[in-house]
């Protein structure tokens, strides 16, 4: 569009881009819950037991918009352990995001979702997925997901170094999503990758303080994720879990992302 | 190298690269162990229930070089399955492929390849991962596998439709496997893509007749897998679950594969 336009997209508030005709009724739910909460903060509860999973959804679920989870790292999941964390979900009014990163064709991924032990589809808002098997990996996943109101991140960048999830592959990433956008809502991603106001973006390998962890993984600010890569959620794993007070860390994450997004907002030349 | 060692090279036997000193421990096993079963078919156990993968597992067990599982659609895992699993392997002499396609951060994957319900790092001889996270993926693999004398094959190409895994992505991941080959021992791929011969190459989307599922999925012969296009192993899944009679459907794709290979050993101008 006109330069006009871009600039009058790019200073869209979260609640704004939720009423657009365009967005889909899960990024919607996701922009306004982030509007009425003053928190993009999502929290990636990297833990192996449940009750600490249980534990860190019911003390940072009020200062959180999504709890990303890993349960295929969990030592004693139980459908039980899915219940009560879709409860605490309801109570403190954040989403749930099975971090699967769904790989395969459609078929074995339709099943991957549905069934198996975890049965993601049956408790998870949100799931991602890598978009390399091509369309049909969106389609399987789809089928089970669309019907239960389930959203979809399409994963167009990686926060680890080397990633081959770069130039052309984001461009197809982007490509994929907005031909599937009734059920993919947006991407895991460094930075803004798409200028579609009904795309949500969330960037994981957040932190404040540390560079790295040995194994590849890279880490950025919330100011820059934010306010210079225009990104909308930051993921934040590590610097929360680590710290020896979670609440007052999960606390610093969600106002500092949080006033990078006002200072976006109120910048007179994005 | 010149055309006459180029030559020599795809001439080479399993059992000849099984011998070669850069060929990894897990390649050779499984390189002897196709010579002597005379089968480079691999059978992909999509199934459900546990009871049907070790009636799988007991009757084509004899057929077959390796067992491709996909334990997280499996309604009734337990480890006792998995344990049940493993004697079948030992008795009928073919490996474990557990078909995870891990693909993200090298701190994660090792949380999923060692933990969580399923403990696949405990029973799987192989595994696969997308290199779409960077040589971290592998890292955090190798570190938990490779004490277990287990070994990775790096996705390189898929047989679905529109899949980004061609290209500069697929010369990566041949880069990445050859930088790792103490722990990645081949790819899974549509075709040759290394022409080291320490490496196997498997191939999915092997059907006799089909030509599609609606959800993405390409399928090619054995013959053109194995003698046109250079592959080692073909994968099979519906062709052989879905004949009347299975026994004889994974006789018949056996000898289609062996053909295919001996045919190509014979051939004076690969």
């Amino acid at each position: 569009g006109s330069p006009a336009a871009k600039k009058a997209q790019l200073e869209l508030s979260y609640k704004a881009r939720a009423e657009l005709p365009e967005t889909s009724p899960m990024a919607s739910c996701l922009l306004r819950m982030m509007e009425e909460k003053n928190s993009n903060l999502c929290v990636s509860a990297d833990v192996t037991e449940s009750a600490e999973l249980l534990r860190l959804a019911e003390e940072l679920g009020p200062l959180i918009c999504v709890l990303k989870t890993h349960v295929d790292i969990l030592q004693d999941f139980t459908q039980d352990v899915a219940d009560a964390l879709g409860q605490l979900a309801h109570r403190h009014r954040f989403l749930i995001f099975e971090d699967r990163k769904f790989a395969d064709i459609g078929n074995t991924v339709k099943l991957q979702y549905e069934g198996g032990l975890y049965r993601i589809s049956s408790w998870s808002h949100i799931i991602n997925a890598h978009a390399v098997p091509g369309p049909g990996v969106v389609k399987g996943l789809s089928a089970v997901g669309r019907p239960l109101d389930r959203g979809c991140l399409l994963i167009a960048q990686m926060s680890s170094a080397g990633s081959l999830a770069k130039g052309d592959y984001t461009e197809s990433v982007v490509r994929m999503a907005e031909e599937h956008s009734d059920f993919v809502f947006g991407f895991i991603c460094g930075g803004k990758v798409s200028s579609k106001p009904q795309f949500v973006h969330m960037t994981p390998g957040v932190q404040m303080h540390s560079r790295g962890d040995g194994l590849g993984q890279q880490y950025s600010t919330p100011s820059e994720v934010i306010g210079k890569k225009g990104s909308d959620v930051i993921i934040v794993g590590r610097g929360i879990l680590t710290a020896p007070d979670r609440v007052k860390a999960a606390g610093d994450y969600r106002k500092a992302a949080w006033e990078a997004y006002q200072n976006r907002l109120s910048s007179p030349c994005q």
